[in-house]
Formats: C-alpha cells, sequence, structure tokens
C-alpha cells in the first residue's frame, strides 16, 4: 500500500509537485503538496495542491474550471519531489497561458514564448 | 538583461528547477539551484544545481559522465521556479534509471515502471 506519510516533506510539510500534461508531454506548472492533497489527490482524481500564500486546499480549477484530472502519479527516486500527469481542461497558469514557463532566457534576454489562450 | 538575483528563491537561497529532456519530453529530475548555479548553467551550457546535501556546486554528470546540455532555461510566472530543457547523456537518475520517477502510485498501491539503463 502506498502511504502519503512514507514521501519526504519539507519543514514546512510540502513536496514539490511537477504537473506534466499526460498527452503533449508539456510541463504545466510547480506546485506543493501536502500529504493531505496527496492522499485528496489519489481518492478524488482531481489534482489538489496546499496553497502557501492562502494555507488552504487548492483543488485546481475549482474556481476557474481549470482543472487538472489525475492521470498517473509519480515519486522519484529521493522521495521528495512528485511528477502529476494530468488532463489539463484550459490553461494551467493564472495568465491564461498554457504553461507556467513561457518566459524563456535566450542570449542573455528573458523573452516571452507564449501567447494567452484566446 | 537577465538577472538571476531577479528569481524568488527561498529561504535557503534555493529556487528548484526541473529537468525535461528536450527531444523526447520526459521529466527526468528535479534539483535545486542558488542563484551563482544558475549563471553557471547558463554560462557554461551544462546544467549545474546546487547539492544540498553537500552544499557544493554540481556540474551534473561531472563524475558519473551524465550530463545534461543546457538547450533552453525557461523561468515559471512567479519567477519562483525553473524548466530547464537538455540533452542528457545516460541516464539521469543516480539509480542508472533514465529518469528520476520511476515508481507510479497505481490502484493505492507503488509499481516500478522503468528499469535501470543496461
Amino acid at each position: 500500500m502506498f502511504d502519503p506519510a512514507s514521501l519526504k516533506y519539507d519543514g514546512n510539510g510540502l513536496i514539490p509537485a511537477i504537473a506534466q500534461d499526460a498527452d503533449s508531454g508539456e510541463v504545466l506548472m510547480m506546485a506543493w503538496m501536502n500529504a493531505e492533497s496527496v492522499a485528496q489527490t489519489l481518492h478524488t482524481g482531481r489534482v489538489t495542491y496546499w496553497s502557501r500564500s492562502r494555507q488552504s486546499f487548492w483543488v485546481k480549477g475549482k474556481s476557474s474550471g481549470h482543472v487538472q484530472e489525475l492521470v498517473d502519479l509519480r515519486v522519484d527516486c529521493d522521495r521528495d519531489c512528485l511528477l502529476v500527469l494530468v488532463r489539463q481542461t484550459g490553461p494551467a497558469c493564472h495568465t491564461n497561458r498554457r504553461t507556467c514557463f513561457y518566459t524563456a532566457v535566450r542570449d542573455g534576454a528573458e523573452v516571452e514564448i507564449m501567447e494567452p489562450m484566446a
């Protein structure tokens, strides 16, 4: 049996979770989970983070509709990072872009490589 | 101009960096950088982390030969997470697996989904 308590959390009880689009392979975002949000994610099939700014559970897309349906949850070799493969509805980023990683550093300058979704 | 000091680091001066295979799209690993390792990564084109356990720069693959050649460096919307697209030589994981995320949680149990490379 998998026990969320068996993962390694930081001093705040959190573990980083990388969300990757299960179909396109795009890395969408990185956010944090605590043991209970890991359990809820597995139980509900809806990716649920822990919001550090609000100090509360953050069911991704609950207010925006931009939900992440869990396809597969993976644990890394050190058990201190998670990879969640998801089906993303709409943009993952609060800026309305498909992913949060829309800024590239090229030739020493920042370049925006992604437009907000229509 | 891009200034590594403009990123948001945690209380230890570190930022998480996700390494993704530029060709296959596989998420290979997550490790940490400080401002100087971000600068070194951009300057040398060799992905360089900060080892929290050894408290020293960690030029990925320097001892193993399993280097990561930087293809593109991306910053997320909150400027507190990096995505590095890389050309990975050999396995990214110290267990000799292609990626560190070789354990999946399925039907409540942990399943190994990847063999060590030959």
